[in-house]
C-alpha cells in the first residue's frame, strides 16, 4: 500500500519528566510505596517504569528547586512523523526545540513545544525497549518485570490530566487539530461553556484531559498523572498500602465520565497528584459522537458516579463552582 | 490534512452472524444465562449484545438445519474504506459480495468474501447506535445498558478466535497484506512451525486469533467468540452462575499469551464456544515486535500460565500433539 | 459429659421484624433491588432471606401506620435455654411475654422482652429451615438458594446496629451480663466516655453494636441493619447497582473498627438503614482483650479507615461532635 | 452464673509445628514466598504467624533430619480446661505428656497426645499476644502488621487437614467425644462408607478435616494446613506471584463442600502441603445438620464445584477411586 500517504500521527503516552523539590520522598513514593520500577539512574536522574511497561521509563524524577513538571513525552506512530509533526507545528508559528538523542537516556531525536497553555509536550519516536533485570524478570514473554513484587505495582502508565487557567476549547481544538486527537467526553458550567475534555488517540477513553479552572494560578498546571491496575480490587488493596503508609488520599470512588474507578493521592515530595485507577471503558467506534455532560449531568453522575469525593480539603461542588465562573 | 491519502483500514470486530439448530436454548444461553440483551427480532433473527455494547448488534443468532457461523462483521475506519477494501480485494482475486443496506437489520452497505481458509468476513461501515429501550437504560450517557440486569452480564464482544485446518501463515499474512492486522503474539511446534497467532488492528492483544489444528474437520471452523468482563472476579461470579445453570465449562485460569483470564463455556444450543475473558493487556507500541513462543514456552507458561485447562473431554497437551502432527 | 451444667447462650443473631409505612416500596427495595428470596407471604408478612440463609426468615416485613422495627430475633444454643433465659431475666425484674409458636411464621415458642434502652428481642430456639423452591434451589447441598439471581445478592444476614440517647456502657453491661455477649471494640469521647460498642457471642467481630447518640429522637432506635457478601467485589458491583436504581448511598468505605468495607443505603419503603458490608476480622481468641479507639484514634483510622464517609446530610465528624455531647 | 460447671472446650487451632529437611527452602517459601512475618528465631526454630494472627506464632519451622509435622496446637477455651482435658484423656486411656511453660517459646503449660491415628495434638491456654515489631506494626490497634507487606500475605491461620490410612468414622468420633468438635459436612464411598469428614468448634466450616486414603503410608499424615485470605481476587493474585516464583500449585478453583476457593501448593522445603483458601461459609446453627455427600454428588459438586483439581499429578478421580477402596 505504498500509494498512501499518511497524516503523521501520535501513537501513544510515553513518559512524563518530573522535577521534585524532594527527590528522596518522591522516590519513597514512586519507587518504594506505590512500586515503580528504577530502570536506572543516570548524572542524578531516576527512570522509571511499571511492571507492564515496555519503554526505558514512564516517569523520569529528578532533583530541582522547585516541583514542576518539565515535560510530557508522546511516542509517534512512524520515526518520519516527528520531522513532519516538526515542520507543521513550525508552519503554524509553534517554536520547535530538538533535542539530541541521548539528551534524555534511551531516547532518540525528539523535539518540543508548547501548547498554547504553556503545557511542553514532547515528541520521539525511538525509545530503548530495555529489559528487565534477570532477577526481576518475569517468567512470561510479553511483561517486562515480575508482577505484584511491591507496594502498589501498577501495571502501566495510564493518562495525563493537564489543568489550567486557558480557555478549555481553546487548547482542545489545538489538540485535535495539531496532533490529531480525538475529543471523546466534555462537561460544560451552567452557561454552556466547555471547561473540561477528555481526549486520545488511543483506544482509551482518554490519553489527555484538560481542566479549566480558575483555582489554577497558572495556565500549565498538572491536574494529575495516573498509572493503570487491572483490576478494581486492586485500588482497594492499594487504598490499605496507602493507609498504613500514612500517606491522605482521595478515593476510591467512580467516575461517571470515562466510567474509571480512581483513587487520587500526592507524592509527598513534589506535589505532583497521582490518580491510580481501573476498569473505564475502551473507544473503538470511529466515528464516536464526544459525549457532552451538561452541568447537572455532571453533578449527577458526571463526576462521582459513586465513593468518596473529598479533594486537597476543598469540598468538590465548591471546586465546580469555583471553575464554572472561569 | 487533506493532502494525506489513507489505505483502507479496519476499525474494530463487529458482530457474529449465528445460525443455531436449537434457537430456544441459544437464547436461554446467550441472552438468559450470559445475559446478553435483546434489540430486537426481525424475521426470525434476535439481535443481542452487551450492555456496553454501542452498535445495534454484536451478535445475531437464527435458527436453522445446522449450526454455523453464516459471517464476522467488522468495522472499517471510513465510510468509503469498504468499497476501497472491495476493490482491493477484487483486484486480488477474492469473490466479494455486496450486501444492500438494511439486508442486515441496522447495518448499511456491506461487503462480505471468505479468507483462504474459507471463514465469511464481512466489511461495513454504518450500524445503527440503537438506544437501549428506556426501562433499561443505563442512568450514565456514555453506557448503553444498565450493567448487571441478568446472568453473567458481560460488557462487550471482544474478539473471535478462527480454528482451521488450513496453513497458520498463509491465513496471517491474508489478514496482514489484504486487512491491516498486526501479528501480536504466535506459537510454533517442535518443527518451529506457526500454529497459532494472534493479530489486531486496535490496541487490543488481539480482534482474532488463528488456531491451525488436525482437529480441524475442515479449514473454516470457529474456536471461539469472545465477550469481555471489566474485573477478574467477574469471572469467578461466572463460574458460579454457570453451575447454578448446570453448564459446563473450563476455567478459569490466565493465559500466559495474551495474560488474559478466562472462562470457556459453549452454547447448548449451536455448539458455538464462547470465552467469557478479562484482563490482558493492551499494546500501544507502533513497532511491537510479536512474540514469539517456541513449543516449549508455550507449554510451561504460554497456553495455560495457571489454572483450569481442561478441553471438550481431551487432554490439552495432547490437543497439541495433535495440532503439531499438521 | 453428662454432669455439666450450661448457662443459657444465644447462638446467633436470627432476624429483624420490619414494619413498613410503604410495604410496596420496602418490597421493591429489599427484594428486587438488594435480591432478598421471598419464602412465603402469610397474613400480609412478607418473609425474606438471603441466598445463603437457612432459617425460614432473617427479615419479615409488614405494612402499618409508621415505621418501626418490631422485635430482633435471637437465637439460642439450646432449646432448654429460652425458658432459662426468660426465668433469669424475670428473676432480674425484666418484663417477659411468651410467644406461641407458630404466631410467627416457622418459629417455634419464644420470648420477647426489652433492653433498659427500649429495644425489643426476641429469644427462640426452633425454627423451620424452609427448603428453597426448587426453580430457585442452589445445586449446592450446603446452600439454599442459588447465588446471584438477581440484584446485590447478599449471602446471609450479619448483624445489627443500634442507635440509641442512652447511656452506652449500661447497655453494653446489660447485653454482657444477662445475655452473655461479649465486648470486642469500642470508642469514647473526648472526656472518656463509652459512647459505641460492638458485641458478639460468634466470632464475628459484632452480632449488635449500640451508638450512644444526642441525634436519636428516642432511646430505641436503630441505627442500621446488615447482610453479608463474600467479595469487597461484590460492595463495587454493588454501587454500580443501586446507582442504576437511583438509590442513594454512602460508601464504599472501609472501618478501622472492625476492619469492615461498607456501604450504607436507606430502604425507600421504611427509611430502615442497610449496611451491605464485607471483610472484617473474626475473633477466635476467648480473653479477647477489648479494644478500645480513643477519640482521636477514632477520628483518624477507627471510622472511616478509608472510603467515602458521608452520612444523611450531615458531616460525620459533626456526628461525632453531636455525639460526645451526650 | 457462677453456678454453671462447664465442660472442657477448644477455642480455636492455635499452630502447626513443622519440621523440614530444607529449612532455608522452607523459609524461602513461607516467609519470603507466601509472606508470614518472623516473629523471632530461638534456638533455631523459627516462630512465624500471618500479619493478621494475634498469637506469638501460628508456625514454626525447625531443620530435621526428615519433614514432618511434631505437633497442632489447640488453644482451650478457659486456663483450667488445659488440666480438665489432660483428666479425661487419661481416664479415657491416651497418654498425656505435660509440657512446661516456655518449653514451646511464648506457650504457658501445655499438654500433647496422639489421637487414634497418631497425629500429635496440643492443648494450651496461654500464649504471648506479641505486638509486631514497630516498623512493621499495622496504623489499626485490631491488626497485627501492616497487611501487604510482601508475597502472598495470607491474614491468619485457618485450619488444617489430616490425611490417613485409618477408619475415618473412628477418628471423627474421638474429635466429637474427646475434644467436642461438631461435623459439618462428609461425603462416602459407593459402599457408603464415610471416607472424608470436615469438623469444628468454631463457626467455621471446619477447623480440622480428616481424609482417609490407602494413598497414605502411614495413618498419621497430614493432607494439608491452610492460612486465610480476605477476598477471592488476592488468590488469583496469589495464583500470579507463585507462577513468577516458579512454583507448581494445583487452582484455583471451588468446593463444593465447604464452599471454599483454593490453591494448594507444596514448600518445597518440607514438601508440607499448603492450602491459601478464601470464601467459605460460616455456620451459626447450633443444631447443624452434618451435610452428607453421597460418592455421586461428591464427583459432580463436592470436590471441585469449578476450576483446576489437577493434583500431585495425579487424577483427581483415580484418587477418589484410590480411596474409596479402603
Amino acid at each position: 500500500m505504498e500509494k498512501f500517504i499518511y497524516a503523521p500521527e501520535i501513537a501513544k503516552l510515553g513518559h512524563v519528566a518530573l522535577v521534585s523539590e524532594d527527590l528522596e520522598k518522591s522516590l519513597w513514593f514512586f519507587r518504594d510505596t506505590i512500586g515503580l520500577e528504577e530502570t536506572e539512574v543516570v548524572d542524578g536522574v531516576h527512570y522509571l517504569r511499571a511492571w507492564g511497561d515496555f519503554e526505558h521509563h514512564t516517569l523520569s524524577i529528578t532533583a530541582g528547586e522547585t516541583s514542576y513538571i518539565d515535560h510530557i513525552g508522546w511516542r509517534t506512530k512512524r520515526r518520519e512523523d516527528v520531522a513532519t509533526f516538526a515542520k507543521l507545528l513550525e508552519d503554524a508559528g509553534t517554536d520547535v526545540r530538538w533535542v539530541a538523542a541521548g539528551e534524555e537516556v534511551g531516547q532518540g531525536e525528539a523535539v518540543r513545544f508548547e501548547l498554547p497553555s504553556g503545557h511542553r509536550f514532547e515528541l520521539y519516536y525511538d525509545m530503548d525497549k530495555t529489559p528487565a533485570d534477570p532477577s526481576r524478570k518475569s517468567v512470561l514473554k510479553n511483561q517486562t518485570y515480575k508482577s505484584w513484587a511491591k507496594g502498589v505495582s501498577p501495571r502501566r502508565i495510564d493518562h495525563v490530566n493537564l489543568q489550567t487557567s486557558h480557555d478549555n476549547a481553546e487548547i482542545v481544538q489545538y489538540l485535535q487539530n495539531a496532533l490529531g486527537f480525538k475529543l471523546r467526553e466534555y462537561f460544560v458550567n451552567p452557561d454552556d461553556v466547555q471547561v473540561a475534555s477528555w481526549l486520545s488517540v488511543t483506544n482509551l477513553v482518554h490519553d489527555v484531559a484538560v481542566i479549566s479552572t480558575p483555582r489554577s494560578k497558572a495556565p500549565n498546571e498538572m491536574h494529575h498523572i495516573a498509572y493503570w491496575l487491572d483490576n478494581a480490587q486492586d485500588l482497594l488493596r492499594a487504598a490499605d498500602i496507602l493507609c498504613e503508609s500514612e500517606v491522605a488520599f482521595v478515593g476510591p470512588g467512580k467516575h461517571g465520565i470515562s466510567q474509571a474507578m480512581y483513587i487520587y493521592v500526592k507524592d509527598p515530595g513534589s506535589g505532583l497528584r497521582l490518580e491510580i485507577f481501573t476498569n473505564g471503558y475502551l473507544i473503538f467506534e470511529p466515528d464516536w459522537e464526544p459525549v457532552k455532560w451538561s452541568y447537572e449531568e455532571y453533578l449527577k453522575n458526571g463526576s462521582a458516579y459513586w465513593g468518596d469525593r473529598r479533594r486537597d480539603d476543598v469540598d468538590r461542588e465548591e471546586q465546580v463552582k469555583q471553575l464554572i465562573k472561569s
